[in-house]
């Protein structure tokens, strides 16, 4: 079995940092209702709601993602052998877009996966090139992940009009993409995958989030009502109450497997990557995890929830502060239909 | 590495066989032209269209295929530890269909994984579970695949409007979803997956087929006109003649890589799965590489193109005749963005 080192990583967000006071202008969600239920400071649209247009697709986003972590891997696009991408909001149902990727990237000629997935997307995206790797059956591996949420996103809806746990989706949730290159290559320094985990565990359970398509087409649409048709596109729904008592637990559950098949002691671990749903979700997980703040590595409250793109862009900041021997353990937690997901991490 | 073999295939088909007959009913797509344009006789739809209702979900088709496929690999659903599955129409875009599947076969706590590809994706499933088992990580996987096309239809659209390139939608598709057991227990006879190749090539190149949203949400909806709401329903484009072109020519492509990679000889193989596009395409595709009729496993004609599940309606069908010692070669070729998978097989 090969060791899998992570040998660069990028990330991409789209435009400016949206500040609650923007969200307040755009969306009419109140700036103080947000630092209060979500704790979240900024966020990143691909789309530019001063002139209601689209300016980032998904593509756009994992590119300059991908193009960074290459460049930071110090190889060339030539030399990836393998592309896995991870998203909840493809840019088309065909093209898959990690196609329309590898051709900005002039890859050609190689195997490339696309996962469907929400929060757990990262790591199960990083999974699979691991073990493509670990096997030897391939040694350079780009792994990218990110989510738009302009699939979601009427931006010409009166929002005043909205419900709370609408509400919560567009204080909660960015744009943005991030992206690593893995390597089999002997004899490199760099941040090992120790393991990842990847485990489904929503038996009869009601999904915590789930995400619509814009309809099937909707019987006799021209005869709706302009609130019928709302309905239609009213496609994301969460159970806020649901995720907030189920992902920390769960979270704790995937820290204590990974401690446990790794042999490792918690006073060992010099960082952790926490779930990142939100600014105060994600500070009550610290807290319920009983982790010192110092080795934590957050982003999502200037980030946003951005989905897939989320755990590169701990990642990034983890690779600037990890030494020699220092161990790290990460986590996502998907609530759509529960699936937990961890890496641990060994600086070599 | 340790050997992976086919223990089980089922697969399902929806509702009964509509007939051209039944099309030019339906549709308005006039039944001579779909004999002599596409020559696909028959298929499945999991929308009745006499009431307009959709009767089967993604889901729905799912887990019938992989009820089936675990009752004839004679395990039970506890002892899957892995499940893949791909698709190009899923039911939600969270929960990743999968995980309902899995829901609904009483599977919990192993990972899970959905890959969004079009008719590339049964095999790029397989590829994943065959990877996985061959490096023993897990030893029973369940790899899934299946299409259904409401997304792409408005069962209220006036028929007798639509141009010749969104008729060959229509006539071309079906539903339908298939599955497998693998398994890398030792000593079990069965048909063992030799090897399986997955190449993206479409650098530089046009989409022959491009699968959108049911919109992003269009701007103003309200004061839209039917032409232009019709305009963002018209979900789904094909260049059938791009993929006429090029197709027969990947997939020759793909066999002659993979028989000089195996290292066989043409001649040494009993059986070839070719690509499933429609009747006349796929019979064309055959005579161009030159098999033997007595060698070929088609089913298209009579299921219509349902995607990601046709690969494996093949397999089952093959699984029937191949005695001990045989070969067999199978080849999907997808157009969206132009990738060739192949796998080869070898009755042990």
């Amino acid at each position: 079995m090969y060791n899998v080192k992570i040998a660069g990583v990028g990330s991409f967000l789209p435009g400016r940092p949206i500040t609650n006071r923007d969200m307040e202008h755009i969306f009419k969600i109140r700036e103080d209702w947000i630092e209060d239920s979500i704790g979240t400071k900024t966020r990143y649209f691909a789309t530019n709601f001063e002139n209601k247009k689209i300016e980032y697709t998904l593509t756009d986003l994992c590119e300059k993602a991908a193009l960074e972590a290459i460049e930071k891997a110090s190889i060339g696009a030539k030399d990836i052998e393998l592309i896995v991408m991870s998203t909840a909001t493809p840019d088309h149902l065909m093209p898959a877009t990690v196609n329309l990727v590898a051709d900005r990237l002039e890859i050609n000629n190689i195997p490339t996966y696309q996962i469907q997935a929400g929060c757990s997307g990262a790591l199960q995206g990083l999974e699979i090139a691991y073990r493509f790797l670990r096997s030897g059956v391939y040694r350079t591996a780009l792994v990218i992940g990110g989510d738009v949420c302009n699939k979601y996103i009427d931006v010409d809806r009166d929002f005043t009009k909205l419900r709370g746990y609408e509400l919560i989706n567009y204080a909660l949730f960015g744009d943005g993409a991030g992206a690593t290159v893995l390597t089999a290559e002997d004899g490199k320094q760099g941040i090992a995958i120790h393991s990842i985990q990847n485990c489904f565990e929503g038996l009869g359970r009601e999904p915590g989030q789930v995400m619509n398509w814009f309809g099937t087409v909707p019987e006799k649409i021209d005869e709706m009502s302009m609130r019928d048709r709302r309905k239609v596109f009213q496609s994301a729904k969460e159970d806020y109450k649901a995720i907030e008592k189920n992902v920390p637990l769960m979270a704790k559950e995937m820290i204590d497997k990974l401690l446990n098949d790794n042999n490792w002691k918690a006073d060992e671990i010099d960082f952790y990557l926490p779930p990142q749903l939100g600014g105060h979700m994600t500070d009550k997980i610290v807290q319920y995890l009983e982790i010192d703040d110092k080795k934590v590595i957050n982003c999502v409250a200037y980030t946003g929830n951005n989905g897939n793109g989320l755990p590169y862009i701990q990642l990034k900041q983890l690779i600037e502060k990890m030494n020699l021997g220092d161990k790290a353990i990460g986590v996502a937690i998907e609530s759509s239909k529960w699936i937990k997901t961890g890496i641990s991490l060994i600086r070599e």
